[in-house]
C-alpha cells in the first residue's frame, strides 16, 4: 500500500489510525495503556503500511542503559547542584551513571533536549521543568512528555500533563517563615519573588495566608517582583520595596538567586540586618552561611534520593506508572542571626 | 579461523595484531596516524579474523549527532559552572547540543564516563579531568582517551598523554597576586591551597617566584593545604596560619573552594579584613562581589568558547588533531577593598 520512496515512519503509522505518535507508539512498543479499540486500529495501520520499526532504534530502547538523564533548568543555581549530586550519588549507589542536560529555563530547549534524549540511550529521565508563560506548550509537544521513557518532574506539579512529581512544601515554607516574623513581633513585612515559577507561588501563598490568619492586611506595595540573574536587579526590588514603605521591619525573599542582591541592597539603603530589617531567604547556601542568614531549608538530597527510587521503579516496572506519584517534602526554619524581635 | 561462538571484537583484532585496541580503531576506522606496517598488521588481523565492524556501532559513530559532552570534576564548583554555561552557549550558537557528565573527582569514574560516552552518541568531549595521585592510571587507560571522539583538556595540561589543552595562566596569576601585595608593603604572606590540582601547583609556583623575585624569603609555615569541600577544613587551616605566623599580614587563596572557610577563619581568630589582614581569592563569585574581595579572575566565557571551537575544528577535520593545541588564557586582578596598604 505505501506508495512513497522513503520508509514508512512511525508518524505515517499514526496519521493512518488517526492517533498521536505517542499512542502508536505505545502500541507497537506494547507499553504503557491504550484501549482494545485503538489498539487494532494502530495495528491495522501497521498492517496496511507495511511498517517495520527502526532496527536500530528497537534495539537501543529494548536495551537497558542503567543511564538516568536528569535536565535542569539552570545548573548555576546552587539548589539544583545539590540536588544533582543527590541524583547522582543514588543513581551511582544503584548502579545508574546520569548525565545532565541544562535547559537555560527556556521550554523550547526542554522539549527539544527530551526528544533527543530518546535516542541518547537513557531509562528515565529527571525533570526540573523550564518556566513558560505559555501554558500550552507541553501539552502541544506531548510527543517529548510521554515516550517509553518515564518521566518524574521535581521542583513542579505539572497541572497540563499526567506526570509524578517530587517538590518540596514550598505553602508550607512560606507560611512557616512569615510566621516566624510575625511571632517576632513583625507585622510589615515585605516579600521579593521573581514572576515565574511555580514554587514561588506557592511560597508567596503561604506568606498570604499566614498574614491572614494573624489578622494583618496585605498591602499591594509589601510585593516586589525581580530578576534572579543580575546582581543590581534584586538589589534596586529590595531598595523599592524599602522606598515604597518605610514601615518595613522585615523581609521574606522566596528565591535564593535574589539573595546577594538583596543583601547589597539592603546595605546600600543605609539599613542593618538585623537591626533595621529582619531578613529570611530561601534555601541554604554558603552566603547564607557566611552571613548568617535565618533560612527556609529545603532537604535536596531527600528530593534527589526520592526521584531516583521512582525513576528506577518506573524502569523495572512500567506498570507502576498507573499510580501518579506526588510528593511533598518537608522544609524546615533554620534559624541564625538575621532576624530581631521588635 | 575463528573457532569462538561469540562474534569476533575489535579487541581480538587488536590482540591477534598485537597491538592497542585505540590503534586497531584507528586503521580500521581510518582516522588518526598510524605507520603502513601497523596498518597491514591490522589488515591482516582483520582477514584471518574475518571481523566485520558491529553494523550498529558503526552507525552511530558515523553519523554526526552535533552533540558535545563535558566531563566536569565537580558541578558544584561555581567557576565550572560558568565554563559550562559558556560551552552550552558557544555549542547552541554552532548548533550543538551539549550533555554534562560529573566525575566527584574521581578518575575512575572519568574513565567510566568517558568509554560509556562512547556509546552514546557524542561528537566530542570537553573534560575537565579529576585530580588522581596514580599519575599512571590515565595511560593505563589510554583506550577512553584516544577512541575516535576528539576530546579537548580545560583547566589540565596533560603530561601522561597526548591531547589538546586550554587553561588560564595559573601560574602568572598566582605572580601577580603576590607581587601585587609586595607592592602594597606585604612581606610575611601565607598561601592556602588543597593538596589536589595541578592548577593551583601552578598558582603557587607564580606565588614563590614573585616572592623570591622580590627577595623575601618563603617560609614553610606560610602555606597551609586544606580540603575545599568543607567550611570547617579551610577555616581551621587559615587559623592555623595566623597561629603558626603572627607576622603574616596577607594570605592568598588559591581555590574558590576554600574563600567562605577562610572568611569566617580570620573572623573568627579575631582579625579584621582588611585592618588587620588583606586578602586576594581566586576566582570571583557571589561571595567575592558581596564582601568586596580582590580576585584573581579568570575568564570562564573564554575558555568554554576556547574550548568548543577546537572540539568542533577535530570534528570537523580529524587530520587537524595532528597539531596538538596547547593554550593559556590570560587572568585578570580584580581589586576591590580586601586589601590594604602597610
Amino acid at each position: 500500500m505505501n506508495q512513497k520512496e522513503s520508509p514508512v515512519t512511525i508518524e505515517d503509522v499514526a496519521k493512518r489510525a488517526g492517533v498521536s505518535r505517542a499512542t502508536a507508539g505505545r502500541v507497537i512498543g506494547n507499553y504503557g495503556k491504550t484501549s482494545m479499540a485503538v489498539k487494532e486500529k494502530v495495528m491495522n495501520a501497521v498492517k496496511e503500511l507495511n511498517y517495520s520499526p527502526n532496527a536500530m532504534a528497537r534495539s537501543l530502547r529494548s536495551k537497558k542503559t542503567n543511564t538516568i538523564a536528569i535536565v535542569v533548568d539552570r545548573i548555576s543555581n546552587h539548589f539544583f547542584v545539590k540536588v544533582i549530586e543527590a541524583i547522582e550519588k543514588e543513581a551511582f549507589d544503584k548502579s545508574y551513571s546520569v548525565i545532565i542536560c541544562n535547559t537555560h529555563e527556556d521550554v523550547r530547549n526542554e522539549i527539544t533536549q527530551l526528544k533527543s534524549l530518546r535516542s541518547r540511550r537513557v531509562d528515565a529521565i529527571i525533570l526540573a521543568p523550564a518556566y513558560t508563560k505559555d501554558q500550552k506548550i507541553r501539552e502541544k509537544n506531548i510527543d517529548a512528555y510521554e515516550s517509553d521513557i518515564p518521566i518524574v518532574f521535581i521542583d513542579y506539579e505539572p497541572d497540563e500533563i499526567k506526570a509524578d512529581s517530587i517538590t518540596s512544601d514550598n505553602y508550607g515554607g512560606g507560611y512557616k517563615a512569615t510566621e516566624y516574623l510575625i511571632g517576632l513581633g513583625h507585622r510589615n513585612i515585605g516579600v521579593l519573588t521573581t514572576d515565574k515559577f511555580f514554587t514561588e507561588k506557592e511560597r508567596v501563598s503561604g506568606y498570604l495566608d499566614a498574614l491572614k490568619n494573624n489578622n494583618i492586611e496585605f498591602q499591594s506595595t509589601w510585593l516586589i517582583q525581580a530578576d534572579a540573574h543580575e546582581f543590581g536587579q534584586s538589589s534596586h526590588a529590595v531598595k523599592e520595596l524599602l522606598m515604597l514603605n518605610n514601615d518595613i521591619t522585615a523581609v521574606l525573599v522566596v528565591n535564593n538567586g535574589l539573595c546577594a542582591g538583596t543583601i547589597i541592597g539592603i546595605q546600600e539603603f543605609g539599613k542593618k540586618i538585623p537591626e533595621d530589617i529582619s531578613l529570611i531567604v530561601w534555601d541554604d547556601s554558603e552566603i547564607t552561611e557566611l552571613m548568617n542568614i535565618t533560612t527556609i531549608a529545603q532537604f535536596p538530597e531527600f528530593i534527589g534520593k526520592v526521584a531516583v527510587h521512582r525513576a528506577i521503579e518506573l524502569v523495572n516496572d512500567k506498570s507502576k506508572a498507573e499510580e501518579e506519584v506526588k510528593k511533598n517534602l518537608s522544609i524546615e526554619l533554620r534559624v541564625r542571626k538575621s532576624c530581631k524581635k521588635i
